[in-house]
């Protein structure tokens, strides 16, 4: 059997509405957007599995439960290509074949930034591999792989990352019930902002924490308003009303703003994507540094992105995709 | 007789919560500071009514219902004067008396910035004339004056910078049940800071009102949050506790950015404020420009002050008074 490689993708997300607040009960709005991340597999003779990050400039291989270096950081190559070690594995059992691969993944989705990027990474190695291995795998399956990959990574996810990598498109996050594809009638067009400052999520969760155990009421009607953004975002979406949805964004980046999790760094991003003619913007993800969005009508994004970047943003334009994880060449 | 004059003074004004939120029947937190302006008035001999605005650089006087300028632009010492001459006019009717007096008033609180210099001008005004010319006037007759004198300043004014003139102290505002003292178990040492950019307030107050007509459910859990941040600075005022009074300032803040009446000019000097070591920082009163306050504590307000200013701040110290309007010499 002669077998080239196959190469899959699957898309970044972004939260455009109700993070931190998800935490809480409320819903959530997650978009995919056309950032994809790479895997490529090809089968080797030897039974290793060598994973090569392009992205990262990381390799190494597993062997006997061992892994090796080859380039980069040990400990920082482990920890990448573990959650991806995780998904090769579960596709192998299906196939109860064993044998060895080269898996090279490459992200044009900005690491640490709360986009998703781990995920897509996954979900893409686990496509690239059952399609080299014609192993039958439903998206169903492709995300339930990413999902194991993901507790990996990050501890207890909620899921929302692999879901969107998956299917690609919208989808309504709630914590009780799990995700459901939303209706939208328009283009989406965001400029997603970089700030460059690291976060750590789990200081940002801790604030809006101590937000609610010190000002409960408050606490309690902000979620109020969380909710109600989400509920009158799907509506917009449904309409196509980018004016709506812009003003929702700011409103809800003033919540985000009021339990702490924004700082300087997304402030100015903000500010200047607003001053350009931005409909409304917003931190996406955790807050602290890492990320923001904003939403802008396609004749003013070149506008908004410039701005972004001039203010320091590392930025680009970003688009919602419906296409989820698929394969790129057989 | 002789009589060498009389020099009274009065306090302006912090709205400290409540601001924007308190038009739809929310309650305000308001504080006089001791920043004070002054009135000083004698006899005069020819019958005119001669005021002098030491601070704005204009004089003029009034005679048989006309009003001549003698320093500065005409239009502009009218508005500010003929509000002073209602004044004046009340407590001659009151006298029962006819006579020309020199009118010269000298504020230190900043002009047209949401401080109330003109009802603190127009209180002194009013409690040194009344005392030149031996005409009782217990406190509510001076407050009812000076309100008299607002509406001519502006319109539909709520009382309460003429009561914060009048009365001096913290009060609790609200549309219904006017205002009542409230206690304070602190000194409260604040930095004000003035951005310097004009503000129109009725512009600030259309923006509220386009978030409530556009959002009428999140606008009423805005509702809430304002008034559920009063009851609770009410029991920190009482307790003293300027940590948590920092933290609503901070939380009103959000909700007053969430509303769309924050600006860059704001942001900057309230952010100044926050890394200096505030323990709570806002824009008071109505927005779009103007001023913020920033609370410290005492050891702490020098580097506030510093770091309001170097951010570009016209800023100065103050603390909560108690002395309302009063004559400062016989």
């Amino acid at each position: 059997m002669i077998c080239m490689g196959v190469t899959a993708s699957a898309p970044a997300k972004v939260i455009m509405f109700g993070e931190h607040f998800v935490v809480y009960g409320e819903p959530a709005i997650v978009l995919a957007i056309d950032k994809r991340a790479y895997a490529r597999v090809e089968q080797r003779k030897d039974g290793k599995l060598f994973f090569r990050s392009l992205n990262l400039s990381l390799s190494g291989y597993f062997e006997n439960g061992n892994f090796k270096v080859e380039e980069g950081d040990a400990r920082e190559a482990r920890l990448r290509f573990e959650p991806l070690k995780c998904v090769v594995d579960k596709v192998l059992e299906k196939s109860g074949e064993r044998v060895g691969l080269d898996i090279e993944v490459n992200s044009a989705i900005p690491v640490a930034a709360g986009l998703g990027s781990s995920a897509a990474t996954a979900a893409s190695v686990a496509a690239a591999v059952s399609a080299l291995l014609g192993v039958k795998a439903a998206k169903e399956d492709v995300f339930r792989i990413a999902f194991e990959a993901e507790k990996i990574t990050h501890g207890t996810p909620s899921g929302v990352d692999p879901a969107i990598a998956t299917f690609g498109g919208a989808l309504m996050f709630q914590m009780d019930t799990g995700f459901r594809p939303i209706e939208v009638k328009c283009e989406i067009p965001l400029v997603v902002g970089d700030t460059g400052v690291n976060r750590s999520t789990r200081v940002q969760v801790m604030k809006v924490r101590g937000v609610m155990d010190r000002h409960p009421h408050i606490f309690r009607f902000m979620r109020e308003i969380a909710r109600e953004i989400v509920l009158e975002a799907l509506e917009a979406l449904k309409r196509g009303d980018l004016e709506a949805l812009g003003e929702l964004m700011n409103l809800n980046h003033a919540l985000l703003y009021g339990v702490g999790v924004s700082d300087e760094s997304l402030e100015w991003l903000i500010n200047a994507a607003r001053k350009a003619g931005a409909t409304g913007a917003k931190l996406t993800g955790a807050g602290g540094g890492g990320c923001m969005i904003a939403l802008a009508e396609s004749e003013r994004i070149g506008k908004v992105l410039e701005a972004v970047q001039t203010a320091g943003g590392r930025a680009f334009i970003a688009k919602k995709t419906d296409e989820g994880v698929k394969i790129e060449q057989g």
